[in-house]
């Protein structure tokens, strides 16, 4: 719990003015406001420079939206102004929708540390893009027109994530990345808080910070310590183990790894993004995989369950993945019997609880132990909690900071806790998606805002799917729709064939409208009489008739879609 | 983390057998393998009893649907025979499906505590339905044909649970209903395990028992802690406050009028069955409330908002709840400010995160602080958790376990947890929906299952939207449709008109589908060069053009209603 702050809310901003010459701006595309699409756009002198370009994946409320991107209308007549992308780290919200910025102007340079561009190379092949790329380390130096990039190691949850400290004539903005401060980091790369010491005495102007976790008080466990876990796990289970877990875990999967190599179990990786991404981390040296160890999927269902242990996608529950087939005895290869265990070493994002624990209930239900976060420590989060967060800001002192990456909840729980720190309220900038921030002659503040929308991707196409479709998806999802269709002769105003009815999702029940289609005809015809009648009125009397009567007799409002047709 | 249990799922069950002379049949028509619509239905001597009748709510799987309902086709033909419905408490998964239930034989008496039957009356007169009721307290006893019912008190989240055990010549059965064991309940009304002690001495043959938080390790913490939290938020808010929790949660609302009461504030109730189920505790003398402490709504929003404070439903994310409005600015009474404290005071049930978050941050964003069970003790379960299922096993000393109330996670750790205790695995039924056990000389199996359906209610129809239709909402919610009307001669084998395209919830733009209308029509003039073609032929070619055309174009599998007039 913290106290109130007394930031208001940037309702009802106007569009922004010029920016003051000597001035740097600052603009979130996406992640402020939701957990997702993280991307920060910064303009100084005419230039832009990007920080980060990922998706949002959809909730209930965008159905049959397969991803959300950052909306960039705002710099779409100005791409030739940006001077690079870049990456803090490989996760698919911080770098899923450069394949569709790419699409608007390929030769962007994209600037990140080797595994990153390497994550993102791989994604952008599938899309047959060939892209600039620039890597760069944690010390490293960059320049990126008039931004002076600098960056600095972070510690995550996928190895080879980077901060930046973007250097301006206009001051000094720093950028975390996603973050935790780990003090015993399995690759030993710790978040470098003496770099951000050092900013912090040149002086930070902004500082844009990770609010993921602001909510959560403390301090991170170790990932470390989810060894031992494992490995009590391993000693007793007797039979066939299975582990899911996020794709690009690079560090999680290692300590499968290393517990099956204790065990004396060969390890087999399923699903198409492990097995890709595992390859890039094994090339890479990030993942050391001991000679032999590795066996393919129809080897390891061949041999003795206890001999084997299989690694898999799937932790959040996708129906489609191979964990959500097995939880439904449909996988073609594998079956779960009683007695197995799978363990869910994974995060349950906010929204896939359901899916998940469906999952967890299909294995339950065919006799497997499943182990998940709610249950043992087989999970620990890759985002700073509150302590670190304020750790951080005593840190890096910065005359102001934004927190960014969060929904209204995290950024308003990173503000308090940076007022609890000492900064004073008006430091502080809570800004949402849009928001227009300027920092001129050392000063940062809200300046406006810029409207952003959510840009839809489904199926092959970008942003045909917009509102209109989403709010008749619900509508349709949520009552189904029935259609009626009159032919009509107009000049003898005559019904030239009955009523015809077509409907799905409204009820089981086939004759379900039966009775209104005779009032439907009724009102039609009296309609008719009048000579002035056109389609568009005959559909109004469809709608209005149906509509009633369905009201009064089911309380249910399903799509009523008449059409006439005149012949 | 549990040892794998050893026992097998029972899927693949064949009908049972009838039931030996002298058995006694335990079968559940909802409640195992999901939380809530919870039924269970005992029989003896061709005479049933039921221990209560709740709904379950629907998941994202099943849209539109308002409620589901236990499967009473089991019993709709033995209506006559049920003897009593006996109700553990007054909670909506345990007692909502009465009026429905009523609504097939209207005098089956409905037994339990004075305050659940308040509540079943009050929900009843919105039914229009009088029952018959048969009030209990504690201690006493009641025949129910063969059925020789004892009641026991428990602890629970609702004032004057009970659990019941049930004696017959077949031996005798506990069922806990839902409880807890808080050892300083507000009403110092304990689960009396000196009862449940007895009990197991003269011998429990099968005892039901909660399973909802098998998986949560130890023992639950007092409501009583939760005052101080409060409290503290109470001391710190300088503006407006408005708790929300469950309608129905007696004593976390006295805890929310104390603080009131010592804060000098007014409370005034917000929502329809928050009023209500207060209003019914008042008059039972379960909530003390102080003279003068009440006010209005429209007083309450007429005083100055540090003199106030509202209980508020919509701890759920209810969209259209009292909090849901406030949370996107347009509650006609209520508007929240920069500096306002909102507590929720409840759970987050699965399945409605994203809603409750949706809430959050849209308070979060007016500029409100926004306490809830993740960032502060507001809150703490109703159910057993492990360390407490465990004591009861010890304590009660049944010869046979069925964990009740669960998903099939819950149920099988409530089974480990049971085998921890020493209880042999074949003495722990893990049974689901329709399964069916006997209890026939001192001996309880599983001996057959019956096919158990959803029951979805919605609007005002039962049991017409079934699998069939959620289908077809699952695809209308996720692609929308595109509807095609061609109308032909068929003597002379002619379109009579254009193709006629009606679509909605696929694409924003309108001319989404102008390049296949020409396709469609030069495929049905093919087709129709064919003497033998009839309407259900062309309705193939357009849903088979359209929908390869559309495959190819969006990667998107749109529903396809081809229609077909003949004049």
């Amino acid at each position: 719990m913290t106290a109130a702050p007394t930031l208001q809310p940037h309702l009802g901003l106007k569009t922004p003015p010029p920016l003051p010459r000597g001035g740097l701006r600052v603009m979130a595309l996406g992640g402020l406001g939701e957990i997702g699409r993280n991307m920060a756009v910064l303009e100084f002198d005419g230039q832009l420079m990007v920080i980060d370009c990922g998706v949002l994946f959809p909730e209930a409320e965008q159905p049959g939206v397969d991803l959300i991107l950052p909306d960039f209308g705002v710099i779409e007549h100005r791409l030739h102004e940006i001077t690079a992308v870049v990456l803090t780290h490989g996760h698919e919200d911080h770098i899923g929708a450069i394949p569709y910025l790419l699409r608007l102007r390929k030769d962007i340079p994209l600037v990140g540390s080797r595994f990153t561009l390497a994550l993102v190379k791989a994604k952008l092949r599938e899309h047959r893009i060939d892209p600039v790329l620039v890597e760069v380390a944690a010390g490293d130096d960059h320049l990126a027109g008039p931004f002076h990039c600098e960056f600095i190691s972070v510690n995550h949850s996928i190895p080879d994530a980077l901060a930046v400290a973007v250097h301006t004539p206009a001051g000094t903005l720093v950028h975390t990345g996603d973050f935790k401060m780990d003090q015993l980091p399995l690759d030993g790369v710790l978040t470098d808080l003496g770099a951000f010491a050092r900013l912090g005495v040149e002086g930070i102007d902004l500082l844009l910070s990770d609010s993921t976790n602001a909510e959560v008080p403390g301090f991170v466990t170790s990932e470390r310590n989810i060894g031992p876990v494992l490995d009590s796990v391993f000693e007793r289970a007797g039979q066939r183990l299975i582990v899911s877990s996020f794709a690009s875990h690079v560090h999680r999967i290692q300590q499968v790894l290393d517990c099956a190599v204790k065990h004396k179990r060969k390890v087999a990786l399923v699903g198409r993004s492990m097995v890709r991404n595992m390859g890039v981390a094994q090339d890479l040296g990030l993942l050391r995989v001991a000679p032999g160890l590795m066996v393919k999927l129809d080897e390891a269902t061949a041999m003795p369950p206890e001999q084997v242990v299989l690694i898999s996608t799937g932790s959040q529950g996708e129906p489609l993945s191979a964990l959500g087939r097995m939880a439904r005895g449909d996988h073609h290869q594998v079956t779960i019997e009683p007695g197995d265990t799978i363990i869910l070493a994974s995060s349950l994002v906010p929204g896939n609880e359901t899916a998940v624990y469906k999952v967890i209930n299909g294995l339950a239900r065919l006799g497997a132990t499943v182990i998940h976060k709610e249950t043992a420590m087989v999970h620990v989060s890759g985002h700073a909690p509150a302590g670190e967060l304020r750790t951080l800001i005593n840190v890096a002192k910065p005359r102001y900071l934004m927190p960014v990456h969060g929904e209204w909840r995290h950024l308003r729980a990173h503000a308090a806790l940076a007022e609890q720190t000492g900064m004073s309220a008006d430091r502080i900038l809570l800004a949402e998606d849009g928001v227009v921030v300027d920092l001129v002659d050392g000063k940062a503040s809200i300046v406006g805002s810029v409207p952003i929308g959510n840009v839809y991707v489904d199926g092959l196409n970008v942003g045909d799917v917009g509102e209109e479709s989403l709010q008749a998806r619900r509508i349709l999802g949520d009552e189904g729709f029935v259609a009626l269709t009159v032919v009509i002769e107009p000049s003898t105003r005559t019904i030239v064939r009955p009523v015809h009815l077509s409907t799905r999702g409204f009820s089981d029940d086939p004759g379900a409208f039966n009775e209104v289609l005779g009032l439907v005809e009724k009102e039609l015809k009296r309609a008719m009489e009048d000579e002035q009648v056109d389609a568009h009125r005959l559909s109004q009397v469809i709608r209005r008739t149906v509509g009633k009567w369905v009201s009064d007799t089911y309380r249910r409002r399903p799509m009523i879609i008449p059409t006439v047709l005149e012949v």
